[in-house]
C-alpha cells in the first residue's frame, strides 16, 4: 500500500528515535547496572540515522566505541496517552538498528549526573537496515544478532526484554507524543564489544534480515 | 525573503532543539553546581514546542515544575565541522523560549546517572515566541526577561554567557549536524522559579519580542 510505502522512508518522515537503556537483564550485568523498575528513556535525534554503504564514525576522542543491536519498532500514526492493550495499533513496522555509543562518554555523563546527548546523538551513531512490514514480524520471539568480524558477539530472543513493545509506548506516551515515522530503539541483549577502526559489524534478526557496516 | 519566510516555519522544518545547561554562572550558583568545562549540551525534541494560546503542562507526578527563559538561535543551513570565525554565517534568526523543566525529574536522573528525556522533553516543554529577523537583533548584547503572575524572576543580559554562540555552534557540530530550522538554545539566566496551576508567565527580550502562557 502507498501507506507502507511512505513509511518505509521513516527516516524522513520521522522526528526522533526514542531509546531505551537496560531492557535485557543480561545487557545490564554487563555494565554493572541493576535492573530499572521503569523504563530506561533517552533520544538519539535524526542526524544519527546511517544507512548501509556509510561508514559508522566514532565522535572526536571517543575512547571506547561500542555497538548495541536493538530492534526497532516504527511508529505509524500519532500517539498520546496510548492504552497497552491498543498500543501495538500504532505500530507500522519494524526495522533493526545499531544503538552506536561512546561508552566512555556515556560513563562520565553517567558519573557526573549530566546529559548522555553526545554519548549517543553523534552523527553516524544510528545505523539501520531495511523497513520490515509489521505483518512479517513476531516481535516478541524474534532473534538479534550481531556479527563483529564474523564472530558472533550477540545473540539474544526478543522474547527477554524487561518491558514489551506495548508497556514502552504506553510509558513514553504519557510523557511525549509519537509521531509517525518515529522509531522505538527498544534496548540491546548482552555481549556489546569495544569496537576498532576498520571492524565490520554484520547484525540483523535471524532469517529475516541482515545489514553489514564497517568502522571508519 | 522567501528563505526567512520559510524558516519563520523552523518549528515544521527542524528536526531538533538542541540545549545548553549552565550558561550563565548565576544559575549555575542557584542549582549548586559547578560551572562547566566545556558546554553541557542535551536535547529536546519537537513534540515539546509549543505556541501561545496553548497552555503549558506539567508532566505526570512532576513536583518541582520550573521556567528558564533562554535566547533560541535558529539554523539556517546544514552545519558540519563548522569553524567558531564562520559560525554566525549559519545563523538564520532568533527566537525566545522556556526551556520547562521538571526539575525532580532532572535532580533524580543526575543523581541515579540516567539520562534528562523525561524532565526536560515532555510535551509542551518548549514554548516559544514568533521569529525574529537576525538582522534586527543583537544576540551577544540583549536582555532577556521573565515575570511570573506580573513579578519580574528572570533579567539578564546574554553577554553574561559563559559559551558564546560561536563557540556552541562549533562545539555542537564537531560531534552532530545541525539541520535548517534545528533550534538552540542557549541556556538560562539565574531566577527560576517553582510554578503552580494558573500561573502566567511573561517572557521576552526587552523591546524586542514578548510571550505569555499560561500553567494548566
Ligand atoms: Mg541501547
Ligand atoms: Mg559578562
Ligand atoms: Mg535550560
Amino acid at each position: 500500500t502507498f501507506f507502507t510505502m511512505s513509511l518505509a522512508n521513516f527516516r524522513e518522515i520521522g522526528k526522533k528515535i526514542v531509546c531505551v537503556g537496560l531492557n535485557y537483564s543480561e545487557h545490564a550485568k554487563e555494565l554493572g547496572n541493576p535492573l530499572p523498575k521503569k523504563p530506561l528513556l533517552f533520544v538519539k535525534t535524526t542526524n544519527s540515522y546511517l544507512t548501509e554503504g556509510n561508514p559508522i564514525e566514532a565522535p572526536p576522542d571517543c575512547t571506547n566505541f561500542q555497538q548495541e543491536v536493538e530492534l526497532g519498532v516504527i511508529i505509524s500514526k500519532l500517539a498520546k496517552n496510548v492504552r497497552k492493550e491498543e498500543a501495538m495499533d500504532f505500530v507500522g513496522g519494524y526495522t533493526v538498528a545499531l544503538d552506536m555509543t561512546a561508552r566512555d562518554f556515556q560513563h562520565e555523563a553517567s558519573k557526573d549526573g549530566t546529559p548522555w546527548f553526545l554519548a549517543k546523538s553523534f552523527d553516524t551513531s544510528c545505523p539501520i537496515a531495511e523497513f520490515i512490514d509489521k505483518h512479517k514480524l513476531d516481535p516478541t520471539n524474534c532473534e538479534l544478532f550481531c556479527r563483529i568480524n564474523g564472530v558472533e558477539k550477540q545473540k539474544s530472543n526478543t522474547n527477554d526484554m524487561i518491558f514489551d513493545i506495548p508497556t514502552l509506548i504506553a510509558y513514553i506516551t504519557q510523557y511525549v507524543t509519537l509521531y509517525p515515522g518515529d522509531l522505538l530503539l527498544t534496548g540491546t541483549p548482552a555481549g556489546v564489544t569495544q569496537l576498532n577502526s576498520g571492524d565490520q559489524i554484520e547484525f540483523g534478526i535471524t532469517d529475516i534480515i541482515k545489514a553489514t557496516f564497517f568502522v571508519k
